[in-house]
């Protein structure tokens, strides 16, 4: 347990850290020390061999000074209440710092989603918005995919938030399905935010893409669309890798050979 | 932390131990193994000096299978998440041992109150409601006096539960003051329970009341009721204490005169 | 204007005298000086001639510390804001001086209901629900019957209340006929507390009821049915009078006759 | 079809010939010709064999000038959207000739019970309240057991309604076990009904109970309980009979034993 | 009756046979083929003569997969719930066919609204929105006009929804005078469309608008303003018709004359 | 008070002979002489020397054919109802004038906010959104900072909107500060478009700005803003004036520098 306190304990060092670099003062940092309002519960699905399982669910709402929190929900063995205070913490700061009208938020399921099956996983999702339905809502707190909940699952839950409050509609939910109302340019948003930054980098430092090399550590949604924008902008991605392996080439990858593979 | 965990872990293994004991099929003493919602908040609060501080806030909803849950708040500076989730799962035994229609709950404030000023405590309080309005109600969560919270303070909780719900009116804190619609008989129901189960006691082992030498620890309002209506039943209290302190007299203690004496 | 205002401030003015004869805490007695909540609206009805009329109309919640809000509705040409106040200030403390778990509230219609032909008063009652809708409610205010409201009218209003509000049910409206949920006794219940004030005194005093003469001032519903059982009481009603005249007999009046006749 | 709609237009005759026998006011009479409100839905229910499976469900509010509609939920292959409307007809009816503060309802769905699994049982049970959500409540509508529903079943939906609104407590469905807020009593009640009406029967022609025959068609619930209650009573039961066969015997039978082997 | 099943079946047939055509899942297939929800009520109309009437009044909420459910509300004689229902389940598809979020719906009163004084008009529409209020709203299901229903009555169902939720604004009915919120080009959007589609037509088939002749069928709001349109685009009106007659000329028809002699 | 009631009576007379001058239907100008609602409350505020007390609190919802009813809040000792009704009925006049889809409003409390300390004023302005709580919000009544109300007022007032109505959100109240979610812009909205008519007028007459002397009486944030944007755009300011005095000069003022000063 003293391994998860201290995610939290040292993200808000870091933020301390980080207030007196820039002078802020005390009494109005001293408002993001504290979590507003944290969630826990327990999701009880049943299993396909008719067992009662228990999960432990968490949602943390940060901070909402500037509106509506919002943050991801990850399906994780490893998720802890303390891990999910120290990401609303950071939401809070990356929407304060882009200027969103939107407050910090983050949720997680102490899960291994890869050892439940397709129903049990439909079950588990619809459960976590039963369990914070009255949490959650497009002016309260508004989650979103992470690590581990996809399409589908949002879709899943979007489609419980409607059934419990049908007059409040498709407005809940985020990265659901576009034909359910999701948004456009959803699902390359992280990575071609990651590509945004380094171009910009690019210009500021006056360097030539084509002689930067590139290694793009995680592979999943958001790695593949970087490395493709990255790609395609002509950087050379010299390696890539996920949690079961690497590929490494100074010659360069083709990504879109390596995403067909994989 | 430590410290705190076991107090919860502690309670789960005195349950196992008795749903053991009592052959309680394991598949239904699972679902009294994990808290279906807790609520951990932090409650601002404007000091007299004009200074703002945060206090930690829980409220624990455990199991309400019999009905809506029910239990106290307690003011202390002891008070965990662990100790308010441990509170609320005896609170769900105590019901359903009495055949009540009830779930258990519970909640706290991590606060000394005796540092507090009188509006300071109304304004906590207040804040304690309103950091938990979504979580409570007459159908849904009852909250009560505990541990230095009395008439006063379910008085103020009452109130601003009213301003946020004025439709739902008075039927969402127990404990309050009888004008205001509080419970009659309130006042001395925890000590008038104690004092009643010792009379059964006595009964059953057929022992004479004047024959049996009481010694009450914590005389506050529990123990002050259930030392008086034991002394009225004839029974010889001989010692009583609180936190500051004891008395003693093996020719038994006259309980008004201590009471007004404190 | 000027008269109106007087009533409201005579009121105040005969509080302050009490408050202060009785001793009360001045900060106390400032509570009751100020109305908490006074509904001012235009009631817009579709006469049977086509044309559209507006009839001010009045809720005054004036203080609701004890419980929601009751008190009648009356339909006259003379009512105002201030008279609603003032009386709504009465209920307060009529509800308070019988510890009945309800604060004190009043309304009216500036109409001459007699004016109105059935349907127009029909659109006039549910008018006035719809105005107030937001105000009124079984945990918030409870309209009665009052001046030239009767259960009609009642079940007019409880009938516009459930279909603005279905989940709330029959519990807003007091006085509706007993077969749509009203209160079996509701009929005679003033006349019958007047009654038993009557008897009261006549106890305390030691009088014998058939030594007493009784003169009835207004013999509406409250009068006919305060006569009726003081005259079965023994007491002898020698006049009686309404506002179209009056009768008397110093060898007492025959009531049901007298009704009947009416 | 055409058998289905005359299902309820025969009600409607019968009641014109009633309501033309006992002179009533053709005005008043034509306000029951008309059912309030019918919901036809079709619920989806996923099979243990992963299909999805629809099944029609309906819901008649037929009259609500008393109070809320109450009337049970029937589980039948042969329910049509006819039958439910002519069924809520008859509890307005005996709603209405009881005194009771409630109007008639009555819901179905087109299912044969005894072909699902238990779990889809619980999930046909758990749609039916989410597909008529917004159409019950505790002072809207409040479903109850019928033809092959049970405690069991109720207590589903029971438990669904809660989860969708957590605020409005236990009072949605009644017949669901008394352990979670059931009434006490309800379990033969239908059965008691029967047996006080017989009772009330003998009483008036003044029979002598043993020497009443009585066969009981239907041994179910209901039947058990009448035939139990009366055969204590004193009446000689020769017959009982179900859905499969039935029993006969003129020297009396043991109803406790049919019931056992039953 | 017969007869009006067939409307709803044979639009189920023709939907399994496209579905079938366009070698779609049938389970996916399977999900159109029962309508969501069908809510039937019996609106009670006072009549200007004082009697008391009931008119059949239908809604149905198809298919809401892709958005809040929308489609117009007819009043006409021969609407059935069959006829509702199949004019439902085409709205889900034209919604999905051009990629709107919403899904489809239809609404209907039996009523011959040309036999109804306009307060008696106004009421009906008023009551129908009463009668529904439950089961529509801007995030749940959008009325708008059709067959016999206008602005003016879209402007008294607006005006009657923001009455009973006056917390929603004035988002539910489209339709409505564009004073009181409507939507600009709403007048001709039905005329515009078919005249956008005939000039699609034209463009593909390489002809020219003035060698084109065209024929109206129906020349109410929408035949119309296509006719005018398609007469201003230089195509040749030879021919339109409504329910009372039509009017011929090869040389082609001066449109807006023969509108305002109508 | 006679004079308060001149106020609301003398707006009215004005209007009646626009209506008239305008030849305005005498049914639809009817429609406008009664004001829709008026809520009068009294807020109590603790004041910093434990003091309790009341201030006399207003708001009106004039009309609301348009839309919700919109209208500022001002703060000052001669705020009367009557003022409010005059006030808010040129709101709903102005919006229409103008073709926005709002109704008018207006609001106000009867104080001195120059003799409140910071924290008496922030409990004030949290006072009137509790009491007015059931008569605003986004889609009905809209408050906007006026006399005496700034931008830092009405952040409380939708801090305090929010808390009790967390799902409604930021839409409550206008005039909050950007950074929590108040409009672009608004700071000079008011003074700009007194510039922008000005400037209208100038064009109109054609009249050269620099040619063209202005006097500015109220030099607060309207006057300042007007002042500064006329000046910039050659207009010669030659007075200005406020609450405490004027200043002025034929040759033209400088309105940064006089800002900068006061």
């Amino acid at each position: 347990m003293s391994h998860q306190i201290s995610v939290f304990d040292e993200a808000i060092e870091r933020l301390n850290l980080y207030a007196a670099k820039a002078n802020i003062d005390p009494q109005t940092a001293k408002m993001l020390l504290h979590p507003m309002a944290t969630l826990e519960t327990h999701i009880a699905v049943r299993m396909d061999n008719g067992e009662l399982r228990y999960f432990p669910a968490y949602r943390c709402r940060y901070n909402d000074t500037l509106g509506p929190t919002k943050g991801g929900v990850r399906f994780h063995p490893s998720v802890t209440e303390d891990e999910v205070k120290a990401l609303a913490l950071w939401m809070s700061i990356k929407c304060a710092a882009l200027g969103l009208p939107f407050g910090g938020g983050k949720g997680g399921v102490q899960v291994d989603p890869k050892a439940l099956s397709k129903l049990e996983l439909e079950r588990l999702s619809r459960g976590y918005i039963r369990s914070m339905s009255g949490f959650i809502g497009p002016d309260i707190d508004i989650p979103a995919p992470d690590v581990y909940t996809n399409e589908r699952i949002m879709g899943w839950m979007d489609n419980e938030y409607r059934m419990l409050f049908p007059a409040v509609g498709q407005s809940t939910v985020t990265g659901k399905p576009v034909a359910l109302g999701g948004t456009l340019g959803r699902q390359d948003a992280t990575g071609r935010g990651t590509y945004l930054c380094a171009m910009q980098l690019a210009r500021q430092l006056n360097l030539e893409p084509d002689k930067i090399t590139v290694a793009v550590q995680g592979f999943g949604n958001g790695g593949y669309h970087c490395a493709r924008l990255l790609s395609e902008a002509g950087f050379c991605i010299v390696a890539v890798s996920d949690s079961k392996g690497g590929i490494l080439s100074n010659s360069g990858l083709d990504i879109p050979s390596i995403h067909q593979f994989k």
